[in-house]
């Protein structure tokens, strides 16, 4: 409609006006973040892409396959340039690109892709120009250098796998593997073990001095953050402040130039927690982004940051990506922590933790059939609970989020903290509940967590450490899955294994879509 | 068990050892929070009463009402001092007490009330000694003044409604303006309006230095900080953190002297907050009480605070103590914002809005009928979600774990920035999803969440401000309940109201117990 509107105030046909700049005139109408396709057919064989907020790629396959890497992309002579036929796609994502073509273009805000008859050329809108009316000036032409994907088609292959989720939730101690390669330090005789993360170093010592870190993210990521908290707060001893980046955008949160704000997205191109970033810089706060994109957009616009390594993530719910997430943030918090002798043999636990931990997610694997048959019992329910606390109430959020959104199940993380709060009041003997009760600190206290559903006669599944059955579940009278014991703080990626087999299996038998679930996108690109 | 155990060890029998005693060796050896009162065939017409962590309180009825106010209560010759007939009553919770007298003793950890043959005595168990073993030592008898409670007999009357939540929903313009009594300076010709807490106001400069204000709270308390918080940080400009205080328990989260934390809790007994209050009193953090109990714990033990006078709440579900919370919370913020120029507009907007705030309860009230012909439409339901976002977040929790507690419905408040990342994959014709979208800041956002919720064909009730059903329900495809406009950081008390209306009639209709909802106490006072 707009378009129309538009079309007809320029009197399309008029040889003086050109689809681009009737595009161009669009864009200056449009609010908020988007990524488009234009066509017309007052304009055959002419087509536009253009983005605002939202990521765009162009990918470029040359038929004949001849070496132009490097070569300037410049105006419409670019084909002509050398005479090789050429295949164009336009993408926002770099997974669909990647079996096509490894040589992409990306298009950056106010920019505009323009085919006619072959040709590309890349215009650039000016937006402090922001002339109206019909005195259109020609936008100027751009230049830019071809860039290559690092990325093998293999990654977005399902191998012997029947999903994507299925796929990624079983190359986890892979992909951990990878996220900790060159950056764990085992030490020698006389030397610490210590954490390497070479995106962070020049700016340590500014983040040690912060008056707080901020953790901010959406949805899985924000989990992650979430996870990764109380090793933080225990190894740097400064206060560490969730938020959900919407939220602090709706709030518009007082951030300062003494704080340290950690920007978690997998896609490195969540909106909120971009616009969030952009909120953070204008407030002068140091800025460290966390993403699996080189090259994305919070990649490109924090100060510093890690990038997580763990591969492709095809599935809409991030499995793989989230347990790499929290071992990055818990090398985050070994390398601030790192200053102190005081902690020192807490962080050498913590980094043989962290060694050991991609052969103890193999073994917590092995229950993907335990879970399978839960989630055979728990097919036909309309909700389920799932509690956690201190390091695990993260895992409870996320394994909640993951039923909800991949099985489309009513799931709700719940701390058990909070159950004498309200949460109580729905137990009773159909309701299925899963309890996250490990060894840790809180053990004793969820203990006494399982004994008051128990005495509300709870449908209780309980997680616990290898061996402790009898000491969860008095008289065998809950069903109990065992899981190999982690350090405390990274307990939380072997937990959060079975909770993603359990969601995989109920969406499978629920005859789900298990990659594209209803509603849902790989990465909310929008508001 | 144990206490058969340490009979045993004793030789009850033994007129050498009295039933004191083997209380007090019981008491050694328990753990937690507890109020407990033995008997014990072994020694008949004795009666033991002791404490540690929960409230106790004996409350004493004179049958010949004889004045003795004042007088002390020493011992065994407390009874006989003036031969009076009396009867003694122990209880948790002074509302309980008040029909019968307003007379009471408010017992102390370590005291143990031991009645024998008529005559009361009170001793102290000093916890320094611990002698183990059989060398028992006589503890000594403390003298203590009887104090009166502050409480009208028909506070706890139900009047003319069926219950005490629906009393107390409908009272709340009532006990909103007993919240503000004496604390809102309308301000002269020349003179700026603003707000006077007295309790509060020797400590005001040094809040305002914090390096953080925390907010602690659990349940519906905490609920009411995060309604507050908003506002706090705009007049303050200080960061303001929201724990959980089970959780911050849980990760023994970082609490420094530069830190000022407010404890937020109605009965001002809450276990977990009072255990959080003495984490953070070690911690050398400047601790705010925010309670509805004079003389409770956390009103004892907190440096300064502000008390709520919202008047006795009976219901389990907490609903005008919510909204006193909330109004005290505003005026906090006030008081700590108090010394901007910049921002007098803004305060002063904000009284205007508190003045106005209880007239626009009773209008919202009048919605009574409308919300129970809402809660017939959903009361077969299984799951509910409520959206909400910036300041009307908190009523979304607040919302879902009102019809949570007492309807037995599986709620879930959802800040709706979050949509897209996992809940709209739950979204389909059958779950009901109320909405909020008043008017503020981040309306059009909420909007634009409206249309994607409604693209999904989900089943909206959406509540909007007087005069906005067409701009939030294109084409009249949705319910819509239409709220009095309050100014922006009080509008999540008019929205409040019609959602704890729907919870109350939604419980009714589901034939469950209003007051004392299925496993829940009124006041946590117990980990």
């Amino acid at each position: 409609m707009l378009l129309g509107t538009i079309v007809e105030l320029f009197g399309v046909g008029d040889p003086g006006v050109t689809f681009s700049q009737v595009v161009l005139e669009v864009m200056r109408h449009l609010e908020g973040a988007y990524a488009l396709i234009f066509k017309s057919r007052h304009y055959p064989n002419e087509l536009i892409a253009c983005k605002r907020g939202s990521p765009l790629l162009l990918g470029v396959k040359e038929l004949a396959e001849e070496a132009s890497i490097g070569a300037s992309f410049n105006d419409t002579k670019f084909l002509s340039s050398n005479g090789q036929p050429k295949e164009l796609f336009l993408s926002s994502d770099a997974n669909a690109l990647v079996e096509h073509t490894k040589k992409v273009l990306v298009i950056e805000d106010g920019e505009v892709v323009h085919l006619k008859d072959g040709g590309v050329s890349i215009l650039k809108f000016d937006q402090a120009k922001g002339n109206r009316g019909r005195t259109l000036s020609r936008p100027a032409s751009v230049e830019r250098a071809l860039s290559i994907l690092e990325m093998e088609v293999e990654q977005i292959n399902k191998g012997k796998y029947e999903h994507y989720m299925q796929k990624e939730i079983h190359e986890q101690p892979e992909s951990l593997t990878t996220t900790m390669r060159g950056r764990l330090i085992r030490g020698g005789s006389c030397k610490a073990k210590t954490v390497l993360l070479g995106g962070l170093k020049d700016h340590l010592k500014t983040i040690r001095r912060s008056r707080r870190i901020v953790f901010i993210g959406c949805g899985t990521s924000y989990n992650a953050a979430l996870a990764s908290r109380p090793i933080l707060e225990e190894l740097s001893g400064i206060p560490v402040t969730m938020e959900i980046a919407s939220d602090l955008l709706d709030r518009q949160g007082p951030i300062y130039r003494e704080d340290t704000a950690v920007f978690v997205s997998q896609s490195g191109e969540t909106a909120d927690t971009l616009n969030a970033l952009e909120y953070a810089l204008e407030n002068g706060a140091l800025c460290v982004g966390i993403t699996n994109t080189v090259g994305s957009a919070i990649a490109r616009n924090t100060h510093c940051g890690v990038h997580i390594n763990a591969g492709a993530e095809i599935g809409v719910a991030s499995t793989k990506a989230y347990t790499s997430q929290i071992v990055v943030m818990a090398m985050l918090a070994l390398a601030i922590g790192g200053d102190l002798i005081s902690s020192q043999e807490r962080r050498e636990a913590v980094i043989d933790g962290l060694f050991d931990l991609p052969s103890k997610v193999k073994e917590v694997l092995k229950l993907d059939q335990e879970m399978k048959y839960l989630a055979k019992l728990l097919m036909a329910e309309q909700s389920l609970l799932v509690f956690g606390r201190g390091y695990n109430y993260a895992t409870a959020l996320e394994g909640a989020l993951k039923v909800k959104e991949v099985a489309l199940m009513h799931s709700e993380g719940i701390l058990a903290g909070e159950m004498k709060h309200g949460p109580l009041a729905l137990v009773d003997e159909s309701l299925p509940i899963f309890v996250i009760a490990t060894r840790d600190a809180c053990f004793s206290k969820q203990q006494s967590v399982i004994q008051q559903l128990h005495a509300r006669k709870g449908r209780l599944i309980v997680m616990c450490t290898k061996g402790d059955a009898a000491s969860v579940c008095v008289g065998g009278s809950c069903r109990v899955i065992e899981v190999p014991q982690a350090v405390d703080c990274l307990q939380t990626v072997i937990n959060t294994v079975p909770l993603q087999l359990l969601a995989y299996h109920l969406t499978v038998l629920r005859g789900h879509n298990v990659d594209q679930p209803r509603n849902l996108a790989k990465s909310v690109t929008t508001q």
